[in-house]
């Protein structure tokens, strides 16, 4: 894919540490998904320009690609089971796509923080604001370098992301979009480090 | 369980093959899920009474249950993090909360189905719409029956359901919730062979 990839990007996202954004893309435009300082996860979510009632659906796309693990090659599904993003470049290859993104309430009920925290659904929320989309449409997210593991009887464990300082996912939009991204807020799928996330898009 | 169950059950619903209904329960009611003739799948989603944007969440359940197969003694949760339902009862124990419910496109790419076919979308859609619910807030939904198989690797297998005629599996409710609850239409899930579901509330 290097190959293909433009010397200078035609968009360029910088999430901080523990914020999001939101941003459309073109049919066929490339995004790619940069962990800055390694063992950070980005959550994603994503509708369709032309109808908001139709996004990103865990539920097809692990009922299309028959596994829970997605990497090069695999296409991410709307609830319509139309394709909205290919996977074309996956160095990493380990993503979650079991989980809802971390919110408040999640804060309070695992790490017992009962004041505000940062979390992935309020920053998806707000970036999502000016889309017109709200915080109920925000289901299971793509989670990017999140490292969930599944054993044999169902339990689930999550454990460090596998992403060295530098490492990416690069996706292809196959319909227009309206993307949601996060630098994740959460401890311990980032390590216990909240770093920055970086994008590309062309 | 078995001693706390009236005699009567307060109400009855007779889900016909290839259908679905909706109906209200009160916090602390029982709903028993009754598979009639056997390997039959029931699709189940819910909502808060008093809120629609509350909705149950499988990336909550899987994230505070930490684990994909629930049974007995589990909970359900709801995207706002609040417990929906608990699984009081269970003697089948497996159950799929990855998959979304069957749609007219998935009959469409999964089984070349290009006319009309009935499917848990639809009849879940149809059925809440008496709730001002409407299709796109149907999300991945407990696929109660469902015997969906996960590998070391990740590889998702559905298999026929565990089942046998008369098998149940029991929820409490934990505040008032809207439910829409189907008898499954697809081939696959149901081993081929699409019957009735029953449904009893106390």
């Amino acid at each position: 894919m290097e190959k293909d990839r433009p010397a200078l990007p035609i968009t360029y996202h910088h999430i901080e540490p523990q914020t999001g954004t939101a941003f459309t893309v073109e049919q066929d435009q490339h995004i790619r998904v940069i962990d800055v300082e390694g063992e950070q996860v980005a959550d994603l979510t994503c509708f369709a320009r032309c109808n908001r009632d139709e996004y990103l659906s865990s539920g097809r796309t692990i009922d299309y690609n028959e596994k829970i693990y997605l990497t090069t090659g695999d296409r991410l599904y709307s609830n319509l089971s139309n394709p909205m993003l290919t996977i074309v470049d996956d160095p990493v290859g380990k993503h979650d796509f079991l989980f809802a993104p971390c919110s408040r309430e999640m804060f309070h009920r695992t790490y017992g923080i009962t004041g505000p925290h940062p979390n992935c659904l309020d920053n998806l929320a707000a970036s999502l604001a000016a889309y017109d989309i709200h915080a109920a449409q925000i289901f299971t997210v793509f989670n990017i370098f999140m490292n969930t593991s599944i054993s044999e009887n169902g339990a689930v464990t999550v454990r460090p992301p596998l992403s060295r300082a530098g490492d990416y996912i690069e996706l292809q939009a196959r319909i227009d979009l309206i993307i949601g991204l996060t630098a994740c807020s959460a401890g311990k799928c980032n390590n216990f480090r909240c770093t920055a996330i970086d994008v590309e898009v062309w």
